[in-house]
């Protein structure tokens, strides 16, 4: 069976940085099928690459080795963690940016050693790479470093029922659509007050008139408010962390 | 034979959209091998990825599976096809981004139906990554859907012979140099007229003065302009659908 | 053994270029993996791409092709080459871009012909990837052209040591983090002189204060100049060809 090895980092592609890793990883895990799932995130956006991994890191088959490296605290101190989660392997470092994989009941994490030769300025391709071209190949995860207790978790703030029945939730990420997602879940539906508009929650995008907001319940559950043909954050002045509140239905 | 899946959509990759679409393929084919085409199409620009679909649909080898989602109406009541034509598989949304495929004698097309689970704002990863998935793996196109009899299918708008001899056309894209493609053909040379300028056609980008605006037949046997070491649309202002005129040579 | 080719262009990806060049590759070398390395290299960046294949070019395994076309000569009388060089090979335009490997002792290199049907813009497509697909079948470099005796090298500058002991160099390219790359080797530490700042070699990133810019010795053995959490190139005015001096730590 083919190995994946599937690539998100803050690098973008024209520097050759993600070349010499994907150097690596076919060197060491010859036959492994390397998978780009981006590498145009933000520079140093720790919280975008943990919400993008949180999308699909359990989509892909079991045996599948996720490097996540978006790594502002290369050659500190921080801990270079390689993981075992629900059958996937991910390597990325102790930055929280591993934290769907980490929250997982049974997960387990090890600690990798940093080389004496490498790069202070890029465990990218001296650490992480090494070490899933090792779980690609089948070497086991405790094989690969120490076990860490606690690793560093990030968590997606959690939306707070209020007295008044409504819960007030924030903005976590703007999508490439200008889509505003929400931590609130709404399987009841309901209003979501965003500023001083009040936006019913729609099915689909498709349920919208052009040029005005909708609120509806996005591909991963979540709350969105989208501009039908537009910019839905731009068009209201949205950005991670804007505040909003749903109002669920009455009964 | 490894079976090729190819991914066209606007999702950009960092929000993991197509990370999620990649995911549910890999699961579904195992062992077929996904090739990106591009990612950055602009948001909704259906004409955009329908004219770059048209370029590479036949270059891959026959049983490639091309993923096509640009699909701004996703949700409505839109239909979801997939269609084998000149021995390669095509999904994607009824809005005429497959009509390279769909205009091809021969061509068969089904709609694929929509799954009661199918997140309606997602179905690049609900409903089109699974019917490619199937199709990677032998599934036939009649096990998938119900036969479309009328999809809908976007031409290019074509060149006009005028009375006096001259040829009427537009440009229809601009491309990441800033060539601007038109609908001309021109076999047989001529002169492209540009607003105020005139410009004879030319053999290639080499043969342009630095600065000074040329034409010439492009890779896909279209006229295009081109300002060698510049951006020739910036430096005209052109735009899609701006007009030109081919005078073709005398005799 | 899977034959790996990767790929690094100026073309985008969203005209739909690279996807005519993967689909002739999958064609003609049934079983090859295909491999991006980028196609977001600035428009007829010979340089930076040059640069970037001298970081990934050897991380690959022996038999890797290795495709490069950013060619803004394409269509004039340049040559096309397809080189063999410590066990790896690559095509690409005659422009130096190639460099880092024809520079290698014992390397070979052909001129590819220009097949009379070859479009004169698109030789990506019509000579390079064809000739990659060759020689990842297995056919040999010298069957695939006549050689070439002196192939274009671009060499990055020189750093230069002074009278006084101190060493002029430049910056050679500036990276997505706004790192400034020069051509400085330090191994033994010293003190970098941008403009009026003197900034000591520092081991990494972490290392530095945030909003303070930072010189360190990068993942290829060349000085950089950094700023923790933001754009050091930006901040100090820096771009390729800057002027910078290394002193030496004494003794």
């Amino acid at each position: 069976m083919t190995r994946l090895i599937t690539l998100l980092t803050d690098f973008g592609t024209a520097d050759g940085y993600v070349g010499e890793m994907k150097g690596v990883l076919a060197t060491g895990a010859a036959g492994a099928a390397l998978v780009d799932v981006a590498h145009d995130v933000a520079p140093h956006d720790v919280d975008g690459a943990r919400l993008a991994l949180a999308r699909y890191w359990r989509k892909f088959p079991g045996g599948t080795v996720h490097v996540v490296v978006v790594d502002p605290g290369v050659g500190t101190d921080r801990a270079a963690l390689a993981v075992e989660s629900e059958g996937r392997f991910l390597v990325g470092p102790d930055n929280g940016v591993l934290s769907p994989a980490l929250l997982q009941p049974g997960m387990r994490c090890v600690s990798l050693p940093i080389p004496a030769g490498a790069a202070p300025t890029f465990h990218g391709r001296d650490v992480f790479a090494p070490a899933a071209a090792e779980l690609a190949q089948g070497i086991s995860l405790d094989a690969l470093g120490e076990p860490v207790a606690a690793p560093i978790v990030r968590r997606t703030p959690e939306a707070v029922r209020r007295e008044d029945g409504t819960i007030a939730g924030v903005v976590i990420t703007i999508d490439r659509f200008g889509n505003a997602v929400t931590n609130l879940m709404a399987r009841r539906g309901g209003v979501l007050v965003v500023g001083e508009r009040r936006l019913a929650l729609s099915r689909s995008y498709g349920d919208a008139v052009p040029g005005a907001p909708v609120a509806l319940v996005g591909s991963s559950g979540l709350v969105e408010i989208a501009l039908r043909d537009g910019n839905a954050a731009a068009h209201l002045g949205l950005g991670r962390g804007s505040a909003i509140v749903l109002v669920p239905p009455a009964g």
